[in-house]
């Protein structure tokens, strides 16, 4: 139960789902943001920037954002959720590309705090032929899931067991966006 | 100097509106998510709101975003900067209501992590008058600054020392709206 009355069944819409449905003046920018983050062009794809979101809520033990980050990366990665699993368990030793390996470093040091973000990180990540606009959105999704992982946790919200709720969200994000949980259901 | 080329003189456009003119296309969901926190009609006065956000700043250590909050809160309390430090300084002791001091002791647990909300902070605001809606708002401020905090110190931007250029920024920010920085400079 949800520290707050969301007015919503949250066996239907569970974590960030019933918070956007209470408020959507704050949903809207909240769904625009993950939107422009996460699904628009970019050289990053969708599943490496997921993949980013999976790890910083893994690391802020957000069990609904990680759940639902995981299923959207593993849905978008040609490796899947085994990928997802490896780079949760051990960074340094998960086969992704090392510029991924460095931007997953600085995205980790943004969750603890933006002052343990050091050059040598940056000029590591750049070295592997990271952009500016690479690095910068790693920041700021890893910043970004600093906040939405303590938007779900703070309120106390529900999150299911079973992968397959996860799993199901992933196909309607992936087909629809974000945003499309706010006025169908999760 | 920021960990990228924000394309912009730092002196001029210093912490937030360097990567904000850098990137409109998260500037804009950013400024929006602010404007309906921070300055909406609301039953929080935006001093409070702004308190809010500059408390949370100054336990995330972010120099810059705390001096800006910490001004466009005092800028907006009757008993300003006076109120804003020693809030800072000892919230147990600070002469605000028993309402604010329980929804920023919710915002002082946010900051740290959602799952240190507890049930109890939760009643303890409910039972000084908070309402759900300004419980959500405050889990939602202390959250959105958390990102707020990590991504001006994660791309090392800079900090001006002098308190009048946050001052200054407070009077545009209250005349104007967030976004108006994006577009003017800070």
């Amino acid at each position: 139960m949800a520290h707050i009355d969301l007015g919503v069944d949250e066996k239907i819409f569970p974590g960030i789902s019933g918070p956007m449905r209470y408020r959507p003046e704050t949903a809207k920018p909240l769904n625009e943001l993950a939107e422009v983050l996460l699904r628009a062009p970019h050289s990053l794809t969708a599943g490496e920037r997921e993949l980013i979101a999976a790890y910083v809520s893994g690391l802020n033990e957000c069990r609904f954002c990680c759940s639902s980050h995981s299923a959207f990366a593993a849905a978008q990665l040609d490796e899947g959720m085994t990928l997802v699993d490896q780079v949760r368990a051990d960074l340094d030793s998960a086969p992704v590309s090392e510029k991924l390996r460095a931007l997953l470093r600085i995205a980790g040091a943004v969750q603890q705090s933006g002052r343990k973000v050091t050059t040598d990180m940056v000029e590591a990540a750049r070295a592997e032929g990271a952009t500016d606009l690479e690095i910068h959105d790693t920041v700021l999704i890893a910043a970004a899931f600093c906040m939405f992982n303590r938007y779900v946790d703070g309120l106390g919200t529900f999150a299911p067991d079973a992968p397959e709720a996860y799993a199901q969200v992933a196909e309607r994000i992936i087909t629809h966006g974000y945003g499309s949980s706010v006025t169908t259901g999760s």
